[in-house]
């Protein structure tokens, strides 16, 4: 036996179901459509409301949209720095690469200890070691040529402890927090220790960031003509080290003006979150804590990579926004699970 | 007598009406939309076929939007530069404004000379008296005073031999050029010799063209903590030239990408022009050349100021754009007439 219903009914039904399904439809996106990768912990509700309030005409927190400049450290605030800086994976594969044509690296510091794979060894050469390491991988090439070789190791380099490529070592919930100051009218800036032309090959496809809004460290470089084709040459001498007190003066040269969202992780963010949060108008500053040893890595106070003491016990102070990666975030990786 | 009309008419009368006030009102307005202050030469016509192909999918002269970089020299390019660089009217006044606590000033060259109104003077101490005279007038301050130091002393200075404000000597036609590169996608950078600091605090209001978006010289600047307050202090100290050689440097260093459309106006912008010319993918050079004496200046092999010799040859050479501002622009100054 079938039951016919009245076309009423029928319609009415059809709506009801319609409502339902445009309210079902409805919730969860709105509920997935800000930071899905974040727990709902005070931490996401402070973010979401300082962002809403900066949109917010007419409000105490709003900001126009023209001094909506976010800045973001990149070594540990938006991918792994650990077990060691990805600048720094990037130097050792260099020298194993350009060590047939350099037998005096043999027996030279601290290029021996790495061809030896003694990555304590390498630590005793001290930061004259470090910067003629950089210099040594970094320099005596073309912009362009130096943008290929950081390319082409990025499309192949793997990450020591996880096996995956460097490019998969990107924070989920930061790539999202990056997309929702962006969907609110920020302009997102990276500001790092790390190399500037090390950086801008792949911020676009891993950030959304483009290569001018990329403030980082400056290796000079000089204008010269070969086979009648201008080139930029990349010489063996640091211009400028954004890190510490350089990266407030990073930001006032590249961007000049001060932001007002800032991320960082490290105590060589501290100066650039204090200034930050200097002034009168709308402010926030967070700091990425490492609490996961599991899924990531667990280090603070002590560590020799990404060292976060005076900045920490300076948060609590100043009010600015500790993330605590275990509790606040739902993953770390895109890649996990 | 009267006549009455079908309403049938009536309607039909309206309809054409309204279409020919929609066709008299949109003619006009596509004619104008484009460079208004430009003569219908072969010059304004290169320059809307170039940007036309820019944004032409699947053409060979497209251009993807992230790629649509463009940079404008700053003095003789986009506001006069005659009988003095604008910034450094700025240093007479600001050494007539600080005079009183300087009194060694005096019998000391250049000051000396610009106390004494004696601009000839003034050339006698060379480039060490330039420099000098640029740290006495920029350094010794906070990047936020120096902000608004530059700022009132925009608001107030004047043009020696118009009497118009130096806000009101940038190019009508330079000014259109560079709105209508935007409405076609264009980011727009200024890329001037100039100071970044003396230049951003005004590039907005008079360009349409954000601080981030402003390269040029600096001045060393140190992160400093006053009265607990964190602030920028200037140094007395040139940190980079952002001229000649040294612009594709800066390019490269604070947008990290070659641009597709660049403007100049002298052998320092050469360089420049001669890089962003210099790739197989589409690129646009201009020079502004100085060919009006009546409504601006004439200059060019000569001149101390803003000197055009060497790449006045190379334009012709490289297919690069003169424009004759006397032929090719229906006004100077947004004030004329």
């Amino acid at each position: 036996m079938t039951r016919t219903r009245h076309p009423a009914a029928t319609i009415l039904a059809f709506f009801v179901t319609a409502l339902i399904l445009a309210i079902a439809g409805l919730r969860p996106l709105a509920a997935q459509e800000v930071l899905p990768s974040w727990n709902d912990t005070p931490a996401k509700s402070r973010i979401v409301d300082f962002v809403k309030a900066t949109v917010a005409e007419g409000g105490e927190g709003y900001v126009p949209p023209e001094d909506r400049i976010a800045v973001f450290d990149n070594d540990g605030t938006l991918w792994c720095e650990q077990p060691y800086y990805i600048q720094l994976g990037f130097m050792l594969d260099r020298v194993k690469t350009l060590a047939p044509q350099h037998p005096e690296w043999k027996t030279k510091e601290p290029f021996k200890s790495i061809l030896d794979g003694d990555m304590k060894g390498i630590a005793k050469g001290g930061e004259m070691g470090v910067v003629e390491l950089g210099m040594a991988t970094h320099a005596g090439m073309t912009s362009d040529q130096f943008n290929k070789i950081v390319s082409d190791w990025f499309a192949a380099a793997k990450h020591p402890k996880t096996g995956k490529l460097y490019t998969e070592m990107t924070y989920q919930p930061m790539r999202e927090l990056l997309d929702y100051l962006r969907a609110n009218g920020f302009e997102t800036y990276i500001v790092s220790g790390g190399g500037v032309e090390f950086m801008r090959p792949v911020t676009q496809k891993l950030y959304g960031i483009p290569p001018q809004q990329v403030v980082g460290s400056t290796i000079a470089t000089q204008y010269a003509i070969v086979d009648d084709v201008p080139v930029l040459k990349r010489l063996p001498k640091v211009d400028f080290v954004d890190d510490g007190p350089g990266k407030p003066v990073g930001i006032n040269k590249f961007i000049g003006r001060k932001p007002v969202f800032v991320a960082g992780n490290s105590d060589g963010d501290y100066e650039m979150l204090r200034w930050t949060t200097s002034g009168k108008s709308p402010s926030f500053a967070m700091i990425v804590h490492h609490t996961d040893g599991d899924r990531e890595y667990a280090y603070d106070r002590q560590s020799s990579v990404g060292k976060l003491d005076k900045a920490l016990d300076e948060a609590v102070r100043r009010n600015w926004l500790v993330i605590d990666m275990k509790n606040d975030w739902k993953k770390v990786f895109a890649f996990e699970q």
